[in-house]
């Protein structure tokens, strides 16, 4: 097995924090994708759509997409659980995860993607209407998680999940893009210290 | 058990197909959007984001989040298999879901909101350039499953999974908008013929 990743890609940084919680040692091969090297054909061959993380299996297979790679994982794994240990936990752990994934992690990245791999189709004006856009998505969803996080420790209940994981992801990208989050969100930014400050948010 | 569900949501219609796939019933009680329904004080305390599906469990909970709702389900139910039978089968299934997901049905619901749902913040010609990029998204996602599906019969392999439901669902919310997908993808074309005609895209 070995993963292919980048160091600075969100997505990556997903699984790498999701195998520092669990304990799980895995081969990591850079993939420098600021060079293009996601875009070669041989990368193309393991991931038609050119991006990382992708698992390679034993038999040579290829897995892409961060959190089908992390579930995988978790069957091989299940203890520490980061997707719940029973059918309804499993099931808010999903619903918590998707939240993340479609309201707050996709206008992030879209403000990332919008900023430095703009393909010059869109006028400044429409650029930063959409920008404006995004971001006002993002912040509605970092209200919603500070509501929520008033009433528990972590996203999808008392216990730290994938859901944490993604969501610190997306915070970091956030920060680097310089949007702003936190400074009326006290109970999300008491979330954020706390997982930031755990051992795996340095993977 | 209840499903709060609405008859032209396409997320509402994952779940309806997913059930009568797998020949599960249960009570459906339709939450009219267009009427402001899913915004009121009693449906918010169901789900805070104004959305349907919602599932109303036995404890009085709910669940949200249409393949939440479904993944659910799946394990009180595991025949007939609709998210994989084994490590990898799954992880495949979650790969394509998300591929459908993030490629496919976010770029169709943003033109949806965008023609419906906008509210006035953007100029005329920043909507379009918005639409001509996201139009553009859906393509290239239907491009990939065209080329996906000149090898194998259904999006995550030999067999029918989740991820067709959820493509077969923004497909045909893709086609209510007039965004032009299949006349050069033959595979495309051959395989929503296939699954369109199952008695379980009526549901």
């Amino acid at each position: 097995m070995k993963l292919y990743q980048y160091i600075y890609s969100d997505s990556s940084m997903r699984v790498r924090i999701y195998l520092a919680e669990k304990g799980i040692e895995v081969p990591f091969e850079s993939v420098d994708i600021s060079r293009g090297e996601s875009h070669t054909p041989a990368f193309i061959a393991k991931n038609p759509l050119g991006q990382v993380p992708v698992l390679e299996l034993d038999d040579g297979s290829h897995l892409a997409e961060s959190i089908a790679i992390c579930r995988y994982f978790e069957e091989l794994h299940p203890e520490p659980s980061l997707f719940g240990r029973n059918p309804k936990e499993r099931a808010e752990i999903e619903m918590w995860s998707r939240r993340v994934e479609l309201a707050f992690a996709q206008p992030v990245q879209r403000v990332y993607r919008l900023r430095f791999h703009s393909n010059g189709a869109l006028s400044a004006a429409a650029q930063d209407a959409i920008e404006v856009m995004e971001q006002s998505g993002a912040r509605a969803a970092a209200r919603f998680f500070d509501q929520t996080l008033a009433q528990r420790d972590f996203l999808a209940g008392a216990d730290y999940s994938i859901a944490d994981i993604m969501a610190l992801c997306t915070y970091g990208m956030a920060q680097m893009l310089h949007i702003p989050l936190d400074p009326d969100f006290p109970h999300l930014r008491r979330w954020h210290e706390s997982v930031s400050s755990r051992p795996s948010a340095r993977a």
